[in-house]
């Protein structure tokens, strides 16, 4: 949930309207490997954030700890600030003895919150991993443990990583009580910014190529352009990935009118949170522009989609049925 | 955000985890009419939800309102229940004079948010588009008018609907300042109940064809199975659309193994609510048993797709590139 860019490191997710971009911490954390090198980082009393690889390899299993296993439940911030948390989140936030996440996010908690935890263990732009770990094996030292991410952890996020770690271990999501708080994701949050350009079918692609290849993203890509889908774009832009920025431009123009409007929300809820209404022809221009980076999220209109009062509407099709 | 159904009327989106079931609430109108046979209408103060007729014609009009406009907010509540709110959405509730909503949601809604409403204009099963016109005419006459709904306001819901009556009216979304606060949507919900079935490039749909026709929906699923999409199913079966149902599982067991998890959440967040996770083989069978109805959210896991410890995982790939 951080970025691959150290200038967007602070802001990934969470200027992402909440979006995941887990893909591309995941780049950093191969770049820097484990939280050893978080300032903040608390000591691995659970061990296992030690001596850990750039492969980040598995440190403790579930047979290294002697305790009866606390809990770990991982919640969804949704926009990252604190007004964006569902009541429930912020309950599992009160309730967790310890809390761990990047940094970024850990800053955007409530003081109470952040006063109220035992520990709090946070990394930098490194470790989505290794944090994840981290947070496992503080659960199965007996820990009540809350791993936090901006959006929702389903959206590409950490309940996934998290119950993948936790097998890997030997350890059962049963045993730990595992648990998710959803949270709003960055498609809603953005898309509320921009009026109603999401009101039907729906698909969410990332262009990060880390953990998903680049020939699959772009049939995904055909096919979601082909029929009619609204399309949330993830992880649009980044300087690794120019090439798969201009791709999804080329693809999406070849089965839409260069006119289709595309909503640009960059750093959403944060002083450089830009929202831009733009033409699907004017798009690939933009990847050079500052509107277009890994904080930024864009939602791709279909054939319906019109712009009125600067508002993107995706009829939902009541017109057919209704006279108004 | 009701349903076309008596039976779940009452029960509609709210358990079908903040599921938006406008689409069949609009056939509920198509049904039954206008707000006038709802018990607890309002007055119709703004003139606007009276001798409405089946077709739901639109009354009055921009020119026929004095005042100032006031103000219009699509709030999302996610889930319904109060802890599922986000605290933007509650203190966007607090800040309306007018609340307007399906009976069901209303009825969720916390008891000092309530009280502290000047006016409650909630209606039953009938009148997705009477209750957004009244809305907005509240708006227009110059109040502060919050519309609700479970889910999110861009998820087959209101945002959009509402801005297409703002503009049948001539007026326009910056007369009202329209706004529109973001919820967590059912997928997510539904998805947090069963682990991370999610954590991927993912696809919404909605079987009703009641503003999509049939082979539209079709040709969207056969897409997004055959891309290797997480997909959720809205609105799968009604009595109405039996054949619809039957016809997901169709396309999608031609294109995925018999053995994919799905998840399947009926009326989350109720007292009958069910989780179960089955294999995609046996999903037509249970079209006809009261686990999937109007109040399920279907989760239809990709290739990769697993079930562990009763939780289902949609690996990210993380696992191609680290060791654990």
């Amino acid at each position: 949930m951080s970025t691959d860019d150290t200038t967007d490191a602070s802001t990934g997710s969470e200027s992402n309207c909440g979006g995941a971009t887990d893909d591309a911490s995941t780049e950093s954390e191969s770049k820097c490997g484990a939280s050893a090198s978080s300032p903040s980082s608390s000591t691995g009393s659970c061990g296992a954030t030690d001596d850990r690889s750039d492969e980040e390899e598995v440190g403790a299993t579930v047979d290294d700890f002697d305790a009866d296993p606390g809990r770990l439940v991982a919640v969804g911030l949704g926009p990252g600030q604190p007004e964006g948390m569902t009541a429930k989140a912020r309950s599992a936030l009160s309730d967790a003895e310890h809390i761990v996440g990047y940094t970024t996010y850990v800053e955007l908690l409530p003081d109470e919150i952040v006063e109220g935890a035992e520990d709090i263990y946070d990394t930098p732009m490194c470790g989505e991993v290794s944090r994840t770990e981290e947070a496992i094996d503080r659960a199965l030292a007996g820990n009540s443990v809350a791993i936090i991410g901006s959006g929702d952890p389903n959206v590409y996020a950490l309940a996934g990583l998290a119950l993948e770690i936790v097998e890997s271990k030997g350890a059962t999501a049963s045993m730990l009580d595992f648990d998710v708080v959803p949270g709003v994701p960055a498609a809603q949050s953005c898309a509320a910014r921009v009026g109603a350009p999401l009101v039907n079918d729906t698909v969410s692609i990332s262009l990060s190529d880390h953990l998903t290849d680049m020939p699959t993203i772009e049939s995904r890509l055909h096919a979601a352009a082909k029929e009619g889908f609204t399309i949330s774009v993830y992880n649009p832009w980044s300087r690794k990935r120019r090439d798969n920025y201009a791709k999804c431009c080329e693809i999406l123009l070849e089965h839409r009118d260069p006119e289709t409007p595309v909503g640009v929300v960059h750093a959403a809820g944060r002083e450089d949170e830009r929202v831009e209404i733009v033409e699907l022809g004017d798009l690939p221009e933009l990847g050079e522009t500052d509107l277009v980076d890994m904080t930024t999220t864009l939602l791709v209109g279909n054939e319906d989609t019109y712009v009125w009062d600067d508002r993107m509407v995706t009829p939902r099709g009541y017109e057919t049925k209704y006279d108004y």
